[in-house]
């Protein structure tokens, strides 16, 4: 017997630095899995099959919704998107971890499902960074920033259903943070029943 | 409003390596404090009032003892020990972080008077190392290694009751291991409350 890995679920608003967090957790950890999305959206050029999704047809999407094949999902302009549980809960089988890039309705739903999950929360530390962060990016109008800001502080209120926050307020030290509590967690006593168990076999 | 500090406290076998680790949680962790017992024993040659230990009499202790006035408390050889309630939620609720280093039997009496603290068991990794570990210490006789071996067999029962396992194979891994825990700890939504509550009062 084996124990479990970890399936961290990592959201916050956009600009708060998620994606560079969960990058480094992947240096510094490699055998985390990055899960790959379903999606019934066409490829866009130099997408992969399999790397960047896997993508497939409405009818075949419906299908693994109606057998309860995700573990989260959601419909975006008429497409579907959803992350498949079986090759997540087959990393997690073999002790490895699965990180998830996603947003709260779709973490709220891995939640229902599988509520071990590691629940992490990126928040910028102030509406005037996460402001100055948008604007930086040179890549948004005016009117995206502000819908952007208006949607953060919404999502704000959702901070409670997570196990971790992670104010970004430096992003070395953010990062320290999220690896300390990928560590931190891999020495859970409640995630470690196997491993006790063959210590606590040793001293018979 | 502040949030609290952490209660730490480390418990594990002798020789497991509990005190190296604590002392290294404490130059990462400045703003850490170590509980001062309290004894009814006399005081030894340089032990210093304060700062060893708080040196009592039998009956001031016993009139702290009704008063409920102890985290947890011991009597070892006619003499009493004991943690004053006092001092350990005063700096907590500053908002730093204390850490007790103490047997189980203490552990288990903080945990029923504050749930709330972050127990954490410190075990070498096999019998075979915390044997050579002892022999290596040079300070105990055949006898006194065997009795603490089969201590130590007792002990590790009490794992599942603790929140943390750390797994001291190597002194560097398992001290990153401990900080991680105390990192993560600072980063858990319990824990932050008033924090999560000013950073959504911002966003207003």
């Amino acid at each position: 017997m084996k124990d479990k890995g970890l399936l961290l679920v990592v959201s916050g608003p956009s600009g708060a630095g998620k994606g560079t967090i969960c990058n480094a957790l992947r240096e510094k950890f490699p055998n985390i899995h990055y899960s790959i999305s379903m999606t019934t959206r066409q490829s866009r050029t130099g997408e992969v099959d399999g790397t960047d999704y896997y993508f497939t047809t409405n009818r075949h999407f419906e299908e693994l919704l109606q057998e309860d094949a995700f573990l989260e999902h959601a419909k975006v302009y008429d497409h579907y998107y959803g992350t498949p549980k079986k090759s997540v809960f087959a990393h997690i089988d073999e002790g490895n971890h699965v990180m998830l890039e996603i947003d709260i309705q779709g973490a709220m739903q891995v939640k229902k499902k599988y509520p071990q999950g590691v629940f992490i929360y990126v928040v910028p530390p102030s509406k005037a960074v996460l402001e100055e962060r948008l604007r930086g990016r040179k890549t948004d109008s005016e009117e995206v920033i502000a819908g952007r800001l208006s949607k953060a502080r919404q999502e704000l209120d959702w901070i409670q259903q997570y196990d971790y926050v992670i104010v970004n307020d430096d992003l070395h030290e953010a990062t320290a943070r999220a690896e300390a509590i990928v560590l931190a967690e891999m020495c859970s006593v409640d995630r470690n029943g196997c491993r006790i168990q063959q210590i606590q076999n040793m001293y018979q």
